[in-house]
């Protein structure tokens, strides 16, 4: 029903695009959406673009009673309407979903150094962090969330501590992108590595994550950055990025990490793994070099779940780090981040390769599922 | 032989404990010990400890060609003569051994942050670095050497780069246990993790790295020390070192880990593998805690090399780190430890469970076969 979505008794009936099984096509579907609960915001959503992860969920066959499901994590939005005890946000506020919250009084939040927020944190099953329920019905059923999220949907609820406010002058179909991907990408290479200027960096995929890597790289000062991706088309992008050298893995005679010591006599500064697969995991760190070499993995594998490498490549003083949404705080750290994007210093607009309206959206899963697109932003009805 | 030891033609006959083979108990043998070489020195050894590695290699099958063997590694002595180049050294010095040298000029060196040095790196090849042959002949056989440094015999030749003067007012037969496992314990806490005040630290074994690991903590200001191992006899001598909480995990009805989260309320800050078992990096991971927690593997694994473990303990924020001799600079690093001990700061005496005359070497190893021991400290005759 789109824009003229009705609203009764508190509760919104508009579409959603609603996953009735892992891999089978997103149905645009009436739903109902709750009016938040205490210390929850209803939003309208925006702009919401899609994530590998939204797709690896999508096809995973892990939690199949957790359908029928609304995915989208990802998201720009307006307040429609807070819950109770809300005083953070008030209709008409321009926010940004984040799929990692931050309460800002558990001990992680207290902390100042984690942002694995001990009530807010990733939400695994399909309900809200308060009372394990959910906020949306579809035919009289009721569809579960995706990380407390759920933007594939006109309206939605996420607690006030998995949102953050931006100003209204913020591009909102393109600020989504830093509500994951993005920010992921530019925190693990400066907040995780600390990338130091003049610094080899070595980037596994170049995906949005790993393009978002290589930007932070750049304005850190990098001297090499180089991009290992199996399709070249990628190194034209990456150009844009900062990527200074491209290495095809399928065209190297040696192992990739092999060729990658040999070009920075004896392994870059920092290799991170964008891919999400784990076996990439020790070929990055290998791919660094001995005594202050340092790999960031931040992809989550499609498949096989469990990193492995020989116990020497450690040993010999290299650090394997990990890091969910670059380790940034998502409401202390990401206004700045979006800040940044407003003053042109971090780059959004070049990674979206495709507007899609939402009635479109399996086009976008489809690009996604193909890997030939970047960022997808898909456009709700205004 | 001994303190009869002979000079003629710059070649010194004395006695050496010679391995002939994996696992052969080690047979007093007359040797002959070249002249130092350019850039090298022949010291007298006064007292050589015993490391777990020393046995883990003569118990190895992995290089068989590489008898007969003269192992060794942690040594105090004094320079009986130096080769062709070396200002630093002259006769009469007191000198540690180190296994990894530091020859100040190659990248790894210069950069001031690795002690992987790339010229005088670890020798795994029972050879000297610099002309890839051997200084000890027995029988008219050539002897390999271990690490470059062989310690188990009244005389031996190193690189100058693999010596550390030290002054004549310290304890030679305990300073010898800074050159390696007390050592790495120290600098595992003090450079590679950089343990703050008040953290929680969690060791697996409680050996003679995992309790200078404890010491290292301790003089930190670590709130809780948890010492884990499976012989209770170990937590005695951990209260010694700071160790201020033990848990036998064959005593633990859940999984070792699963106890440090619920004690520590969801893991320790710091975790440290001191056992050389690649099985128990996981559970380390997995004891501290998300966001911050780090773990830092410092053993050398007796049987399996690959160290494995499940992405979302490091996608959760943890770090894995890995370090050789505790990230210590030999050269630059080694005399401010040796200043440390003689000063009190540091604890070598009560890590020694045994003084054996060299004549009973094979005692010591029987004992770190038992797991019976500490440090067993070999007198060399005088």
């Amino acid at each position: 029903m789109s824009s003229s979505s009705s609203k009764s008794a508190g509760v919104i009936t508009c579409r959603a695009a609603v996953a009735w099984g892992p891999g089978q096509p997103l149905l645009l579907e009436e739903v109902e959406v709750d009016p938040p609960s205490a210390m929850e915001i209803r939003i309208k959503v925006v702009c919401t673009s899609l994530c590998r992860s939204d797709v690896t969920q999508w096809q995973s066959q892990a939690q199949p009673d957790l359908f029928p499901r609304i995915f989208g994590h990802e998201a720009s939005g307006i307040v429609e309407s807070v819950g109770e005890g809300v005083t953070e946000f008030q209709a008409g506020d321009h926010v940004l979903t984040v799929f990692i919250g931050e309460c800002q009084s558990c001990k992680h939040c207290e902390s100042g150094k984690s942002n694995m927020c001990q009530k807010l944190g990733l939400e695994r099953r399909g309900v809200m962090h308060s009372d394990q329920k959910t906020r949306f019905r579809v035919k009289g059923k009721p569809v579960y969330h995706y990380c407390a999220v759920s933007s594939f949907s006109e309206y939605t609820v996420v607690h006030s501590g998995c949102a953050v406010k931006i100003s209204p002058d913020v591009r909102m179909e393109r600020a989504c992108l830093l509500s994951c991907g993005v920010a992921a990408g530019i925190g693990a290479a400066w907040k995780v590595a600390d990338i130091s200027k003049g610094s080899t960096v070595v980037i596994f995929g170049l995906g949005t994550v790993g393009l978002s890597v290589a930007q932070a790289a750049k304005s850190r000062g990098a001297s090499r950055i180089i991009g290992v991706d199996i399709n070249p088309e990628k190194y034209e992008k990456g150009k844009v990025f900062g990527v200074t050298e491209y290495i095809n893995p399928e065209e190297c005679k040696e192992p990739v990490q092999q060729v990658i010591k040999q070009i920075t006599d004896g392994g870059a500064d920092y290799s991170f793994e964008c891919i999400g697969d784990t076996n990439i995991v020790s070929t990055a760190l290998q791919s660094c070099c001995d005594g202050w070499g340092m790999t960031v993995t931040l992809g989550v594998p499609k498949t096989k779940t469990e990193i492995s490498t020989h116990y020497a490549f450690l040993l010999t003083g290299r650090t394997l780090k990990g890091s969910l949404f670059g380790g940034w705080r998502p409401k202390s750290d990401l206004p700045s981040l979006v800040e940044k994007y407003s003053k042109g210093e971090i780059q959004l607009d070049e990674l979206v390769t495709h507007d899609i309206p939402f009635e479109s959206i399996n086009e976008a899963f489809n690009l996604m599922k193909e890997g030939s697109c970047l960022r997808c932003v898909i456009h709700m009805p205004k």
